[in-house]
């Protein structure tokens, strides 16, 4: 491992655990067991050393909802798509995942966290496309706001940088399994679904 | 409004917007418009107002989750009480929501956070149980883990506090009907996920 690449490694550790305002050029020297000068060599602050850390995940992100909003597979499969390459992203790159996801450099006002904005404000629309091109072909519920959708499947995501242990018993795998499960058929079964339209004759007669 | 609910209102936005850490005693008393000390009449410490923010929506959530669990409705119904009941903590109350999620609290080593921990253990717990519950009924999909569903549907709801804007154009009656149609049925219409189970021969074999 490069030196370049052990500060990063070393930034990332420190930065999930103490949060990124709380970090300084200090604590990451410290981390890597170098001089504060010597971090000073490969970053001028601890900016472009966090935006190193999640940019290009950020842009990985983004390029991969593009490839799969242009793919020619239906809108429930591109939404497993999304879905699966969102969350492989924690696993390897928990750290770097969570450190990315923190609300810091999203509210910040600050020029140069303008770009990760625009990457991430790019990956976000990618997801209200992806539901307002389902529902424009008829694969999906009509009469849901596909920004209120995108956010809530993005939160059901990321919301594993809260609870995912990378070394624990559940799997990357089997999140995605669960999860484009509940986003595209939800988890009531089928049969039930259909008991409780019919106990709703109302709603039935609307339907029918 | 008294003093005290003053402060605790002050201390909530200033919590908000700069980070739970961030915050000092002075910032808290600067916010209301008096002395430092005068803060300290009311409250030992930064800690003990947080607690006073947060800890009675806390509890409220794991009581109404106890409530629902114990009725006499549907596992369907129950969810969707669940998301109701959740959502609508954040009009009014999106600040003191807010600075409930943050993560600063749940992972510290304090003591004096214990009990915050527990009631949130048993509000998670209880949506566990939900799932549980649906699944043993035969109301949901019995492959899933409940837990991974009920950190789902919770990061659903929690990510509200990234992106909602209680004076925004998207309510929370809208949001709670979007996340209870996702979490029950999911995106996809009824006539589709027929097609494509037809459309998956061997698989339907197998369900048949």
């Amino acid at each position: 491992m490069s030196r370049r690449h052990e500060i990063l490694r070393r930034a990332t550790e420190v930065f999930e655990k103490k949060g990124v305002a709380q970090t300084s050029i200090g604590d990451i020297a410290e981390a890597v067991g170098i001089k504060r000068e010597a971090i000073y060599y490969y970053f001028s602050n601890r900016r472009e050393i966090l935006l190193e850390i999640i940019l290009p995940l950020s842009r990985e992100l983004a390029r991969n909802m593009d490839n799969i909003l242009e793919s020619s597979q239906s809108a429930r499969e591109k939404l497993q798509a999304a879905i699966e390459c969102h969350l492989h992203r924690y696993d390897p790159g928990y750290l770097e995942m969570t450190v990315a996801l923190r609300e810091d450099h999203f509210f910040k006002k600050d020029k140069r966290l303008d770009e990760l904005r625009m990457v991430w404000r790019s990956y976000t629309d990618g997801w209200e496309n992806l539901i307002r091109q389902g529902q424009e072909n008829g694969e999906f519920a009509p009469d849901v706001a596909p920004k209120v959708v995108a956010y809530g499947i993005l939160g059901m995501c990321n919301w594993l940088a809260r609870w995912f242990d990378p070394g624990g018993e559940v799997s990357i795998d089997e999140i995605i399994r669960t999860y484009s499960l509940v986003a595209t058929v939800g988890l009531v079964r089928p049969e039930c679904t259909l008991k409780a339209e019919l106990s709703q004759p109302g709603q039935a007669m609307a339907n029918g």
